[in-house]
C-alpha cells in the first residue's frame, strides 16, 4: 500500500515551486492527510503532535512520538525522523522540532502552515521556533486539488473494493430472502459491508495503512433513509423498503465513495418517480463535470434536474465534494464554490432526494475529471431494474 | 442515551460563572465534544461547521447544516436552532451565526473560543461577527476536567460494556481452542469485540448517539504487541502468545477504556516477569491517583516500579491520560503535566512494557478520583492466573 517514490519526488518538486512563488522557506505539515501526502507516513491523529518540515531546499524532517518510531520504520518512511518522548512532555514536540531544524544564517525564516492548524498549536510553534514567521498558505491544499497520476491506481483499487462492498450488502439481503429467515438490521448490513471491505484490503495488501479508516458505511432504509446523516439503527429492512447503501473505502488513504439506492421487492409508482428523478440528476450532474466549468455551475445543472421534477423541497445537500486523502475535501460541488474544474480533480457526484416520512434516494459515484471528460471510477449499475432486490415472497 | 436536564442546567450555571470571572460575554463552541457537553447535540465532525453560542446571559443558539435538522430534533436538543443550507454556501455558516446572534447595545462583544479552533475558522468568525473580539479561553476545558455527577453513570455503563467486550474477545479464542479449529486473527478478534460492544449499545439504548465512535479496539499478539500503536493484522493468535486487548467504549460519548494482557497457554518465566512487573506498576500507579497529588508525581511513582524492575528501556509511554467526552483528553498523567488531581477527574492508568521482537504488556483501567481515593470503573480481573487462556492442547 505504498506509493512509488516517483510520486514523492514529483510532490517535492511541485511543492518547492509553490513555496518559491510564495517566498516561503518551507512548509510545516500538521495534519495526517498532509503528512501522508508529503512523506508517506500514515498515522491516526491523537493529542500527540506529528510535524513534517518540508523545506524549499534541503532535507525534510519528521517529528513523531517515540511510541510510533517502530511503526514508521515498518512503513518504510524515507524522511529523516526525530522523536520526542511523550505528550505533553518535559521537552515538547514543538521544542524537539525547533532544536532539530537546521539554522539558517541569522535571517528570519518564513514558514508556511495550513489554515487548518489550531490557534493553540500555532502559538506553541511561534514560541518554540525562534526568529521564524508563521504564515498560513494554500500551497499544499492546492497541490492536493488535482490528483497525481501515481495516486489514481489507488483510488481505482478502492473503487473496485467499494463496488464489491455494495454487492456484498445486497447479497446479505438476497440470501436472507432466499433462506426465508428474518431480513438483516441496518446495523448488521453496515457491519457486514465494512467487514467485507476491510477483509479485502488485508487480503490484497501486505501492509495496510490509513489515517482515518479503511472502509465505512451508512445504511438506512424506509423512513430512516430520509435522514441523510442518520446513523444505522437496529431496524430490520423489510419488503417494500427503499434502502440506501452509502459506502466508502480507502487504499493508502486514497478514498472513494460508491452509493446506491435499492428497492426491496416490486417498486411502487412513488418509488419509481423519486428513483428515476435522482438517477437522472446524477447522470446529468456527472456528465457535467467537465474541465473549465465551475463547481457552482455544475451543481446548478445537477440540482436543476430535481427542481424540474418538482422536487425542490426534497433537496437537502449539494451535488458533491472533492475526494482524495480525505473522504471529503475541496473543491465543493456547491453554489458557494467557484473553483474551476481541471483534469485530475476527483469528485463525488451524489444528488439526493429526501422525502420526510417516506424515504431517501441517493446515488453517488466517484468521478475523475479528465481531458476527455468525466470518468466514473465506481461502476456498480445505476439503473432501477438492476437495483430492485428480488425474491420477496 | 440522554443526560438529565439537571446536568445541562448545572453546566450552564457553572459556565456563566466562568465567563463572568473572565469578563467574557459568551462562549462559542466549535468542536463536537464541546457542543455535546454544553447542549446534548451529538454529531460527527465534517467540513460542515456546527457552532454553539452559549452567552453568559440569555438564550443559547445552535447553528447546524440543514441536513442535520431532523437529526437534532430526533435527539431532543432543547437549544434553539438555526440552520444554513450547505458548505461552503452562498450564505456561510459563519454569516448565519452572525445574523442570528442577538445584538448587544452597540458595545463590543467579547467572545471566548477554545484554543482548538483552527486559524482559518477563527478568521472567518472574526470577519463575520462585526464588532466582536475573539479570545481563546480555557473556560470550557476546565469545566470538563472534573466530571459532573450526572456523567458518572454513563461512564459506568460504558465500563461495564467494555469489560464485557474483553470477555467476548477471550471467549472467541477459548471457543476456537475448544473446537480444535484455527485460532482467530487479530483483525477478526478486533471486529468481534467492536461488534459485541456496538450490539450492546443498540440493545440497551433507544437512541444511540456519538461523536467519534461507540466502541473501538486494538488487538495485537506476539511480536506485534510490542508496537503500542500498531494496527491489528491478519496474523492468527497462537499458543504461547502474549495478547493485548486494548478496548474502549462510550455511552453518550462518555468514554472508558479497559485493556488487558492475556497469555495463551502456560506462561514462560519471561512472560511471568514482564506481566507481573506491569501489573505491579499498574496497581501502584492506580492507587497513587489521589486528590492533591500532581499528574507528574503519580506518573513517576507508577513508572518507577518498571524502572526498579530494570525495565526502563521497555517504557514507551506515560501512565495515562484524562478520559471524558474524548477518549484522550486533559489532564495527562505524564512528567510534563503539573495538574493537581481533584475529585471528579477520570483517568486511564495504563503503564506498558514493550520488548521489541518479543511482546508488549499493558493493563489499563479507567479510574475516577474521589474524595475517598481512586475508584476503578473497569473491573475485569488483573491477576495473571485469571488472564491465562487455557485449553491449549
Amino acid at each position: 500500500m505504498r506509493l512509488p517514490e516517483s510520486f514523492y519526488t514529483s510532490v517535492r518538486t511541485r511543492l518547492a515551486e509553490a513555496l518559491d512563488e510564495r517566498g516561503l522557506d518551507g512548509f510545516l505539515a500538521t495534519s495526517p492527510a498532509d503528512v501522508a501526502f508529503l512523506s508517506g507516513f500514515f498515522y491516526i491523529a491523537t493529542e500527540r503532535p506529528v510535524y513534517l518540515w518540508m523545506p524549499r531546499d534541503g532535507e525534510p524532517l519528521l517529528v513523531i512520538p517515540r511510541l510510533d518510531e517502530e511503526y514508521a520504520a515498518q512503513q518504510g518512511v524515507r524522511v529523516p525522523i526525530v522523536s520526542y518522548f511523550e505528550y505533553p512532555g518535559v521537552v515538547t514536540a514543538e521544542q524537539t522540532l525547533a532544536s532539530a531544524l537546521p539554522r539558517p544564517g541569522g535571517r528570519t525564516r518564513r514558514i508556511g502552515l495550513s489554515a487548518g492548524v489550531s490557534v493553540g498549536t500555532y502559538r506553541l510553534l511561534l514560541q518554540a521556533i525562534a526568529g521564524a514567521t508563521l504564515e498560513t498558505t494554500d500551497a499544499v491544499a492546492r497541490l492536493r486539488l488535482r490528483k497525481f497520476p501515481e495516486e489514481i491506481p489507488f483510488h481505482e483499487a478502492a473503487a473496485r473494493i467499494c463496488d464489491e462492498m455494495l454487492a456484498a450488502g445486497r447479497s446479505l439481503i438476497e440470501d436472507a430472502l432466499a433462506g426465508g429467515g428474518p431480513l438483516p438490521r441496518e446495523d448488521e448490513i453496515a457491519r457486514h459491508v465494512i467487514g467485507y471491505g476491510t477483509d479485502r484490503m488485508y487480503a490484497e495488501y501486505d501492509l495496510v495503512v490509513y489515517t482515518t479508516k479503511l472502509a465505512g458505511g451508512l445504511v438506512y432504509a424506509g423512513p430512516n433513509s430520509a435522514l441523510p446523516h442518520g446513523v444505522p439503527t437496529r431496524r430490520r429492512v423489510q419488503p417494500g423498503d427503499t434502502l440506501i447503501l452509502s459506502l466508502g473505502a480507502a487504499v493508502a488513504s486514497r478514498f472513494v465513495e460508491s452509493e446506491r439506492t435499492f428497492i426491496i421487492g416490486e417498486p411502487t409508482a412513488e418509488q419509481v418517480r423519486y428513483y428515476e428523478a435522482d438517477r437522472e440528476a446524477q447522470q446529468v450532474g456527472t456528465e457535467a463535470l467537465i474541465a473549465g466549468r465551475t463547481c457552482a455551475e455544475v451543481n446548478r445543472i445537477c440540482l436543476d434536474v430535481l427542481r424540474e421534477h418538482g422536487l425542490a423541497d426534497y433537496i437537502r445537500h449539494r451535488q458533491g465534494h472533492g475526494i482524495g486523502l480525505q473522504n471529503h475535501e475541496a473543491p465543493w460541488v456547491e453554489d458557494g464554490d467557484d473553483t474551476v474544474l481541471a483534469p485530475g480533480m476527483l469528485l463525488s457526484s451524489e444528488p439526493g432526494v429526501y422525502v420526510p416520512g417516506h424515504a431517501g434516494y441517493r446515488i453517488s459515484d466517484t468521478v475523475l475529471v479528465e481531458e476527455a471528460g468525466p470518468r466514473r471510477l465506481t461502476r456498480y449499475p445505476r439503473d432501477l431494474a438492476s437495483n430492485v432486490i428480488e425474491g420477496v415472497r
